[in-house]
């Protein structure tokens, strides 16, 4: 029940090419989305497909939209996104942050009027791949998380991504949501009808839950990285506000504690990209090359269970990309019945039986 | 039992002065402890004393130290510590970050050869005084985290700060340890001989544990941020790694993950700090109020408790200030027995009886 990645691609550029997207634009979406899927980050990719829809259903996204720069310095660019999908302007937004990198050593662009742009970690690579430190930071339209201490929803899951060079097609990738999950994963237990690992959802009382359809049906909450107040949930509640006064603040964008927040006729979200070459500071290459070695140190380390060695971030998504390039991306059942009900809508071919 | 901040100030300026330090050295690194004493971050203030003097005898600090810029750029620049303490060259790079975002909208300084230089809010807080968003890490001494899934520590405590301006004194500070909880939160528990709470520290088999002196004193380990592995601490795992990288590799510093870290002649530790203007995206004042609006939002959050507001970051530290400014500061009688013990040694006054 899994389909080569070129054939779950082309799924996914049918269904933006059919909704009116332009082909190259369509081609990049579907890149960006399927490497989600490629790598096991199975809450950022096709998933999304149903939320874009309703988005564009509800007249919410420019499907045609061109993103374009409004403001610019030798070391920064605004973008406006044109109130589109988020995938290309964030990827045109980091190509712009790397070319003012390598000309003058770093480069943060800010995306504005914009809105799902997938996982955060495909535009931090981009930064890895031309051997630059790369930051990405998203707001999100759904705010489903207290404050700590909080018994309202003021925040989104909001995701930080850093990267940096290492070992060639290596690099460091950490790409978290600030929540102890991200919402993808709490709805894709909803999807699956499975329950939620205790500590990550709280109902809508503030009460702690497993049943993820508390969060996703009935108003429930996603916990903070730290998960209670004890144990430090002030700093994962920290990292999203950070996120998004450098996404959403910068780019002049709603904040999630408005109440209008993503509920307008447009999504109003904000991206924040930064490259930074490490030649400022040492030699780039020697730099890699320590990065790579503190890398390999950390996965020398005795595990706590023998069958499972130490792995550093982006380890795991490039070992499931390894594996689902040979064995084929699987959708699973829940989710393709929603894909296919998309497909036939849409009138594009089904290529994933 | 408690004391003014300006005597609480000047026991620690008389020690570090009678250790060799330049006077105008002395007052800013004085600062820079009481600071986080009088801010509640009891753990890197007066309490770093002992081991600071203990890294003196050693002949691993240079207390004469003079930084340096070594490397520089229009948009960084590479200031060498001179192998000693790392207050007044955090604080130097901080004044050439900001000077740079003055003049190019950004500036990012890397400070090499330096040690413990207390709390990272102090200088993020540089930033946010000047109307710019601050970002500041260092690597640390102590390794005392696995890494997820690791049964042998490998990283510090790691701390990052992130601070943006908002409403006139009250800028967003969020000043974190990656791990659950700082190191010092542990060590002043042993220090008062209590018990630290489920879910910081882990034995040294990596088994849970209330017993502060299982990490102080027999080679157990902090968690990272996030707790266990289903909550996800491979989040503040990775956190801890992009300090390192950041602070550490961009340094030319060794990574805690090598054998020699931080145990050789000189503690070889770095610093990371960011500035940047908002005004490179929007109008500089339209945004720092958008952040206090944002900020007023969530303060204004329903609380569990009504008894317990909801804050945001930099609430706490300021409530304690203000506190303090007028209780004085506060000195446990564990830490004062050795304070008092390292005044004498040092043949200075004591002043906090």
């Amino acid at each position: 029940m899994t389909k080569p990645l070129a054939t779950h691609l082309a799924q996914i550029d049918s269904i933006l090419q059919a909704w009116g997207m332009p082909a190259a634009q369509a081609a990049e979406t579907a890149d960006i989305l399927a490497y989600a899927d490629l790598s096991g980050i199975d809450s950022h990719g096709m998933s999304m497909l149903p939320a874009y829809n309703a988005w564009r259903r509800e007249g919410r996204l420019n499907m045609a939209a061109i993103p374009r720069i409004v403001k610019e310095s030798p070391v920064s660019a605004l973008v406006d996104g044109d109130d589109g999908l988020g995938h290309v302007p964030a990827a045109f937004a980091m190509r712009t942050a790397i070319a003012k990198a390598k000309a003058v050593g770093i480069g943060v662009v800010v995306v504005r009027a914009t809105s799902h742009f997938g996982a955060c970690g495909y535009y931090a690579r981009m930064a890895t791949n031309e051997g630059l430190i790369g930051m990405v930071a998203t707001t999100a339209s759904g705010v489903r998380v207290p404050p700590t201490g909080g018994a309202e929803a003021k925040l989104g899951t909001d995701p930080w991504c850093f990267g940096a060079p290492g070992a060639p097609g290596r690099p460091f990738l950490l790409d978290m949501a600030t929540t102890t999950v991200a919402y993808g994963r709490v709805r894709n237990k909803a999807n699956e009808a499975l329950p939620t690992p205790d500590g990550w959802i709280l109902d809508r009382s503030g009460q702690k839950t497993t049943d993820p359809t508390a969060v996703s049906e009935r108003g429930g909450f996603l916990t903070s990285l730290g998960g209670t107040p004890e144990n430090s949930s002030h700093k994962g509640y920290g990292l999203a506000m950070m996120v998004d006064i450098l996404a959403g603040g910068l780019a002049g964008m709603t904040y999630p504690t408005d109440p209008l927040h993503a509920k307008g006729s447009r999504l109003d979200l904000g991206h924040f990209v930064l490259a930074m070459d490490p030649s400022l500071f040492r030699d780039g290459a020697d730099f890699a090359e320590s990065v790579a070695t503190f890398a390999d140190q950390m996965r020398a380390t005795r595990p706590l269970d023998p069958a499972r060695p130490v792995m550093v971030p982006g380890d795991p998504e490039r070992a499931t990309a390894a594996r689902r390039m040979i064995d084929g991306i699987p959708v699973a059942p829940g989710l393709k019945t929603q894909i296919r009900a998309i497909a036939e809508a849409a009138n594009v071919s089904w290529l994933l039986d």
